[in-house]
């Protein structure tokens, strides 16, 4: 036995029952949302051409790809001195294809593939796995689903109001309300650059600025030294990262301060037009915050960016987002703006986890165990069975004649909330013996009463 | 562009929203169904260990596993001289992980890790996709979808009397009906391979009978003489091919030809056990046909399988399982005994695609679309968009003052069954414009009047 004893990959998991059907909740949630709003579900394989993801990530994103070995004799074109050129170099001779490294890549490849059929704006969710051979550690993992919702195929601002709509109401479907919806806008970022004498180096910035929740403003000063912004430059940022406070106070002094700034113009305009499409909906704004200090360290963004913090818990941004103008220029089809936000659904199940919100009955799904006492009892309880299910309760009979506390043993493993028991006198007066799992409360009813108390007491 | 011209891996697929709508109904129908009997999700992760999969499916399955490359330097510990012994033996040395072949193996692989915290009988459900390395042809793809259901850790043959249940309800909630559920049992075969005078060569039995339906009886007879089945087994066999019939009337005379086999007179037991069961039910017993002729392939099976075919259209089975009792011993779990059963969505949906039978609002996820004319009409479109999202329609607002044909045209594409139109003579009077895509009918009502249309024709 020890020598056979099976594992599974780190950074991998098993999702037993209890387990999906939490996650389950929070994916139906999203999905509802996502649907709500007109955004149609894409799904793409595993498994892409290696060509399509290298060279999309970075170097090191490159290096985190999980690639796949060709099948039958992948070494049939590999001549021994191939190796001296190390695994770099025979990586591709070898394999042809990769996971999947985000839901994003694969979207734009979609896109450009489609581009005939589909109809634009085209609103896509998309929720599956995704691969990367990081470092395991505490919340990060090798297999993880990412939640991706995108619109491509236009400029309009309207969809950034709905993005903080859908943040907002998935969140607060899932019972959070201490969470601070923060935005920024990369053309702020520009004008920044501008205005601190750093003109064009807003993806430095943008780098160091990212980390500034993580290490603090003197190491990111210390980081900026390093990429030689100069010390007025660092001085005359000190201000710009202290400015907060609510958003229509804000504004005017971005006005200000970004006022020679076309690129700051543009931002604080699409901006506007942003919170003027939010003022039309009833979306409580106590939850908006304009963070000029917010960077999202993706290259590819252009426009507004987004991220999601739950007050008060020890945990990283759990959704977030952004408008970029490109996406599809990697495959050859320039001029596509797109803009997009995902959810991050392994940190909200432990938020929800630690702040227990799962709902009781999102953690049900058989709803009524039938006891089995011997042949005689299992024979009446089969049609009891087919009735409930019927009405679709989703019922079960224990399949064999154990004993009582094994099957209540059973019933609770399974967090089953009823337990039917129907005993000789059971079957001669008619009355089952409904017992309530969770307040021990035990009725003799007919089958017709069982099915009423069901009805009221559980989501059918 | 042509360069970059991006693609996907052959023998894979991209699912656009309208087939993943379509694909999701049946997904939907058949986790609910397992559920309604009691069957729990489990998710196992796409990668394996490779040790965990090699040498469970044969020779050829262990050629068509899609192995991982190791991340970083794979090549650190080969040597050239590795490369003369063959690609075969080089494989273990640059690969540790594996993608997923089956639901099966990672199933029993996690009853034996977790198997102190399950309660048993452990019924479970999983429905992912697997990988295979297969030639891609017409319906046969190298990712695909697995839908199971299993119970391990207990005999009773009420399991495959629900096991037969589900498929009828599966099958029958899909709108399918004209179908033949086959059932045979494993001590059936083996009887028979006594009663020809051919013990313990059920195994070769089965192999060569799995053909019948595709190379007919003369070629099986060929298959089995190469086999060394004596003329004499072959001139027995034919009779038994012929039992076809009413149940009732096959089982006393399998009663006769089994009379003196341990294992016939096992397979009858449980088969009339199993009908027991049924007659408790109400299944429609007309779908149901003991087929004797019934081998499938799989070598683990042991007691009661099962086979589903959709009559009067060109299609392999779509549906199968049967009994194994010793699923877990390649863990080193032996004694743990289980019954189960999986759908084949693929083929599944193909014969809902051929009849039509994908109900036309399974294919709607978008309900409503708000024209959008000018600004005055987008802004007087939000808080209607809002009302409508609150009572729980999907509703999109068209992001851009587009021309109404491209608008309309969108709406087409996205299946959306009613779109709003508010222009200028609907802001005055508050009479919007409720246009039903599929009637091509137009009406001028409230607000409240439009949630009571479409609250009385959506399926909200």
């Amino acid at each position: 036995m020890s020598k056979d004893k099976p594992s599974i990959p780190k950074g991998t998991r098993d999702f037993g029952p209890a387990t999906v059907v939490k996650r389950n909740h929070i994916f139906s949630v999203i999905r509802r949302t996502f649907e709500k709003f007109g955004f149609l579900p894409l799904e793409t394989p595993a498994m892409e051409n290696l060509s399509v993801l290298t060279g999309k990530y970075g170097d090191e994103g490159d290096q985190l790809i999980f690639k796949i070995l060709n099948s039958g004799d992948y070494l049939g074109k590999v001549k021994p001195e191939d190796l001296e050129k190390g695994y770099k170099a025979l990586t591709p001779r070898i394999s042809e294809k990769a996971l999947r490294y985000d839901l994003t890549v694969p979207f734009a490849r979609y896109v450009v593939m489609n581009r005939n059929d589909i109809s634009f704006p085209f609103k896509r969710y998309q929720i599956q796995p995704v691969w990367r051979a990081d470092r395991p550690q505490r919340g990060r993992y090798r297999e993880f689903y990412q939640c991706d919702a995108d619109v491509v195929g236009t400029n309009s601002l309207l969809c950034e109001a709905e993005i903080i709509l859908m943040m907002d109401e998935v969140l607060s479907s899932l019972g959070l309300d201490d969470f601070t919806i923060k935005f920024n806008h990369r053309g702020l970022l520009a004008g920044i650059a501008e205005a601190i004498g750093a003109n064009g180096r807003e993806a430095d910035l943008c780098v160091a600025i990212d980390k500034l929740d993580k290490i603090g403003q003197e190491a990111v000063n210390e980081e900026l030294r390093q990429k030689a912004f100069s010390e007025e430059s660092i001085t005359k940022l000190a201000p710009i990262f202290g400015l907060t406070g609510e958003i229509q106070d804000l504004l005017p002094q971005l006005d200000t301060l970004l006022a020679d700034s076309e690129e700051g113009k543009r931002g604080l305009k699409d901006i506007r037009q942003m919170l003027a499409f939010l003022s039309s909906f009833s979306v409580n704004k106590a939850k908006l915050q304009l963070d000029v200090t917010l960077a999202r360290g993706l290259s590819y963004y252009t426009g507004c960016i987004f991220e999601v913090k739950v007050n008060n818990v020890q945990m990283g941004s759990i959704s977030g987002g952004g408008r970029y103008d490109n996406l599809t220029g990697m495959f050859g089809l320039p001029g596509v703006s797109g803009v997009g936000f995902s959810f991050g659904v392994d940190r909200i199940f432990d938020v929800l986890e630690e702040l227990k919100l799962f709902p009781e009955d999102s953690q049900t799904i058989t709803q009524v165990l039938i006891a089995n006492f011997d042949e005689a009892s299992m024979q009446y309880a089969l049609p009891v069975l087919q009735t409930l299910r019927k009405a679709g309760v989703a019922t079960e009979l224990f399949p064999e004649s154990a004993k009582l506390k094994k099957q209540m043993a059973y019933a609770d493993q399974k967090n089953i909330p009823y337990v039917l028991l129907i005993g000789s006198e059971e079957m001669e007066s008619g009355l089952l013996n409904l017992r309530n799992m969770r307040t021990g409360l035990q009725e003799r009813l007919t089958l017709d009463n069982i099915q009423k108390v069901l009805q009221n007491n559980l989501n059918l």
